[in-house]
């Protein structure tokens, strides 16, 4: 299995060997990540870092992990400075662009658009969200990150147990995970979310499918002494009406006063970021920044260790990381 | 004649003698650009890359080609962010984001403003496209495709046949290469527009008095059958009124049947980009996408070339471009 | 005393040995920022250069001065591509961009905001201004100005007679340089403004208190002959009435008749920049560019300087700079 020359679209794209290399690949990154080390394996590559929706953090963690493996990176934020306003085809632009650059990562508003776009690229275009469609870095590490909070309690992806909590109607990021999780065992999901915002019916049947084992609440009171926790956000405009998301208003925080109550004592809590920091909407609160079980910032980390394995991947330069480090004296003089 | 500390300002400052030699200069970048050798002559200069008016595609490729000869980029987008706006004149912003850079490429909607800024600059400026003035190196890199495409069929600039296509009257590009043309000779140039948009009397008379022959028609049928087709967008609203526009609608579109009918089997079709791909407008069809004489994403390929040997000379250092060369494991990987 | 891993938040924070030892690393970097010699000492570094308010001179300034000491920069321009406006506070967004960089520096237009994120932060945060508040590298690149200037006709901070001209009441930089000032003995000052933009009484103690002379009018003449003139702009809109701004209309600016009449012949002027260019608010007139005492673009010089000392010592590199100087040929080719 090699990905050289691939483009990385959708989270369907994976099975659970290919996620296992991404890992692996990922973990090799970390002493760079962590400027232990320094690489100039891509030393003259261009990153086109293409953000026609703006979205601050994934991608300046896509450029810096490129600039982590020694590349250089060219971006464009927003759409009006594009020739996509005047009508030119996604076909056209990637076309163009794609000459300019060794790979490319691509955030889009349209559903669709980054796959439409990958057709015309000569060379491998990664998806960094394309609308309510995919968003396949922000999933893989997600499931990066809970097998690495698992392995500090000695437990394993397979047979573990997580609780999705808030949104599960339109969370992309609880969707994409759930596909992930179809390739492991044994797993115990508990998903809590108000009945109007419920996980989709075919993404129960998925689950039920790779043999899962599955609890709905509504309730968050006893169903959260899971091993890993996903809180999500729930924008009161999902509702159907302002009545609707009153009746449900503040039932999915989570505090620390919740979590001593309800969680075991090393359940992690994960959360897609941004949170929402206004008091009228707190689904995770500051209160639980002292928490060392809250991974909400370590997930940003390993995003940028996921993304790095996905360019030294698509590059074909996994093998070769190590053979161009240098030695950075300021590293050392940290 | 040297380049080095010149600005590059309009194409009326080129001789014949000039564009031989950044062409040839272009095309010792081809190793680079492609990424079989890596050269670091440019380590350690900065890129101004000032877009005080977006166009993605120009502003990436200059960064691009600035990258590729191992420099660093920093830039701006958009008016917005600018002391222009609170009344700063063209001359201060140019003594002072002159002093942080080496060399800057510049677009602005207004004509004249780049020359403008020019004379406040510190180190060289690039125009990357003064309103409806002046956008020299769309023009250079338009005539060094043509020079390339004709190569294949053992042709030269001088005597060949070129068509151009559409809005003659307020396309900036067909201007530029105009007065490009007349540092050449013999050629035949078949205009080919609505009699609204027809080319401006000034440019047809520099074209006659270079000797060259005029041939003027506002019908495709029959002056197709040219070296090169250059095809420009019309736009609806360059008419004077929604009738005048509406008798034109769909003459002047190109799509591989017309091709078939009217050009010779190796007729070459550029395009300065973007087209519009929505329907009612097409006047470039995504069925040409097969034919191998569409030379227009090669164009933005040449782009890169043409703007790496501007950065080469306007700093001085065509010449040891080679003497930088550096290993870069990753490229024979490739 | 060791800048290392410390925040750069406020002009307060600094005693006097900590400005001598920034300014003697500043000075250290001009062979640097002038292309006569190229180091890497920084390479392998990312700044986060975060501008949530657009700023392009000083979001340059930054940027070209970490490209100088050879690290990368990845950035962000404006509030709209931000989850700061989806309600996330602060804090996260300083944890989560955070770990993509090595150092940070930030713009922000509230006051405050720099200081809270900092909080946030694993590694140190420059301020680039946060609204009204504090935007402490302009002050140190103004006082560095002056020490530099006055050096010059051998003068020094102490002692010298320094006039503040124009909107004293509303003009960040003139506060800010006013408590830096404070830091230094027997200066005389003369503050000159309409009297409804006069100094804030507090900056006026603070500067008795330090043993400086004080003389204060509302008229230029007679009030120029001093070894530093710093000219900033006056906004009509900070006048209670427009009537009130008509009396004042054109009574604070200087030209270099004005120049010639009441400056010393080696007196220095100053300004923040940008100054206003049209016509009716003209507060430093363009025919003082040919004065070889106009410092304005000086300024811009000394920024990179001042910021490039601020990256090495918060990076704790400031004395192996020189350790990782390489040969960049075509600087001699320059």
């Amino acid at each position: 299995m090699s990905f050289k020359g691939q483009h990385i679209l959708s989270v369907k794209q994976f099975d659970r060997d290919s996620i296992t290399r991404i890992f692996d690949i990922a973990r090799q990154m970390a002493p760079y990540a962590s400027r232990k080390k320094r690489t100039r394996v891509l030393d003259g590559a261009i990153l086109g870092n293409l953000f026609f929706e703006p979205s601050t953090r994934t991608r300046v963690s896509f450029g810096c992990a490129f600039n982590l493996l020694g590349g250089e990176v060219r971006e464009t934020t927003g759409m009006e400075s594009s020739a996509l306003s005047k009508g030119e085809s996604l076909f056209d632009t990637a076309r163009v662009i794609s000459s300019y650059s060794d790979v490319i990562a691509m955030r889009h508003p349209q559903a669709g658009s980054v796959a439409e776009f990958a057709e015309g690229s000569r060379v491998p275009v990664l998806n960094g969200g394309d609308g309510a469609n995919e968003h396949p870095t922000q999933a893989l590490l997600d499931l990066f990150t809970i097998e690495r909070e698992l392995a500090a309690s000695g437990l394993q992806i397979d047979g573990m147990h997580i609780a999705m909590v808030g949104d599960l109607k339109f969370g992309r990021t609880v969707h994409s995970l759930s596909k992930l999780l179809c390739l492991y065992r044994n797993i115990k999901l508990t998903l809590v979310s108000p009945a109007e915002l419920a996980m989709p019916d075919d993404i129960i049947s998925n689950l039920t499918n790779a043999g899962h084992q599955l609890v709905i609440s509504d309730k968050l009171e006893g169903h959260l002494n899971a091993d890993i926790v996903y809180q999500t956000r729930i924008q009161e405009e999902r509702f159907p009406s302002k009545a609707d998301a009153e009746q449900y208003r503040g039932k999915f925080r989570l505090n620390q006063e919740i979590y001593t109550r309800y969680c075991k004592s090393n359940t992690v809590i994960m959360h897609p970021l941004p949170r929402d920091s206004r008091i009228e909407a707190n689904e995770l609160d500051n209160d639980l920044n002292l928490n060392p079980n809250l991974a909400i910032f370590r997930q940003a980390d390993n995003g940028v260790l996921v993304r790095m394995a996905l360019f030294a991947l698509t590059l074909g330069v996994e093998n070769i990381v190590k053979d161009y480090e240098c030695a950075v004296p300021w590293y050392s003089n940290k």
